[in-house]
């Protein structure tokens, strides 16, 4: 019997901008009892990284161009929010009603460039940012932790990504510090000592999506997630690491 | 603090055609200490499902098609396999030398029909087929463990598919018996009051992402892991229920 928690944290505060993000979750996990361990990787969900990072935006302070006012007509969305993500954004890949898929800066072809609107503290002209470089978001909370309680730990900031040709939202790894983005199987066996046709395991976003299974979305939402007991090894890999090079994309 | 363990069975022997999976799935959790417990999700991998189904095939047996022998030239793949491939699918997306990337008759898009040639006994001359009907594989795997012991348990049968725009293969659901496929959370509203923006969670997608997780490829493989804590209300959704609709999606 092998074993894996998921240990999601219940009493983390609201977050705002230049909440000590560190601070919040050490006092949540001592309140709760949940000790951090060499080992353990925190998955934190993107919306508090940015609201402690301060990556609010009021809508009014948005000048369309006019390419966001074409493609508001398209969408049917604000032409200042479609102005916000073309911002983020280093090109657009499909447009319907409702839908922006884009290349963000970041390299993540996403819906919206990951802006968002909801549980930002009820101020319906405000829209949320992802963070400016969430692999050092991440970073920085395996070194604080570290810090304070000694223990090596592995960070990832997660995110609720849609995808094409299924239905619904999976949680996926867009920061990571510590743990690999990318785990290279090739060249291991199986248990019949045939190469492996799986070869490389998208790990990050593996657990991002277990972390995000247990934060739930909404009125429940338990941004912080400690998983404990995965097998894994340090890596300097960054969130680019899981990103598929363009020219090697059959579905751009 | 909300727990919830994937708890992952290590003494599963080698399964073979004909093999009876409830029966070896309730020995291995007897040896491990792992009891049922209502609301359990089982994740078992899609290739002990089949394999216990008896879905191998030999190569040899195959005569390629002239469809087949034209795409193993562009994908360099062997064209029995090749003719193997286009029996399964309703449709062919892309192909790439080494890829390709079909609508499987049971509707996921998915690289090479899901048809493996590791792990299935170190013959090489055979390939293993997804399960004729893996909805009815979980259903007969949950109803089996019922029976046998008293627990209203959850199924998902979970195969590792590769993505668009990532690297790396996650863990999908492609048979549920039980749980949601997918989880409909328009109405609801964020801790602001706000309605959500993710109003749909691909529910069984991320439980079978995070058991296989632990369940790990290779010789240390683990094909059956047991999901315990999570909050989940029975529902007659299967898998064809996470499928985005043809005429809805934007990267056919």
């Amino acid at each position: 019997m092998t074993s894996v928690s998921l240990i999601g944290l219940n009493t983390l505060p609201t977050i705002t901008s230049g909440t000590d993000l560190v601070a919040e979750i050490l006092d949540a996990a001592d309140r709760e009892a949940v000790a951090f361990q060499d080992g353990d990787i925190l998955v934190v969900a993107q919306k508090i990284v940015s609201k402690a990072e301060g990556r609010l935006l009021p809508l009014s302070a948005l000048a369309p161009s006019a390419d966001a006012a074409r493609l508001a007509e398209v969408t049917q969305k604000d032409a200042r929010l479609v102005e916000a993500i073309l911002s983020e954004s280093v090109g657009t890949l499909r447009t319907r009603p409702g839908l922006m898929v884009v290349e963000h800066r970041l390299g993540h072809i996403m819906a919206n460039a990951g802006i968002d609107r909801s549980n930002i503290g009820g101020d319906a002209d405000m829209i949320l940012l992802l963070p400016e470089d969430p692999d050092a978001s991440a970073a920085a909370l395996r070194e604080g932790i570290a810090a304070a309680t000694g223990s090596e730990i592995g960070v990832i900031v997660s995110d609720s990504f849609g995808r094409p040709w299924r239905m619904g939202t999976t949680g996926v790894a867009i920061g990571v510090a510590g743990p690999a983005m990318l785990l290279d199987r090739r060249g291991e066996a199986d248990r019949d000592g045939r190469r492996l046709e799986v070869t490389e395991v998208a790990f990050a976003d593996s657990v991002a999506a277990a972390g995000v299974l247990v934060m739930g979305e909404g009125a429940e939402g338990r941004p912080a997630v400690v998983v404990r007991g995965l097998d894994w090894t340090p890596t300097h890999q960054g969130a680019r690491d899981g990103l598929r090079p363009a020219g090697q994309d059959l579905f751009r």
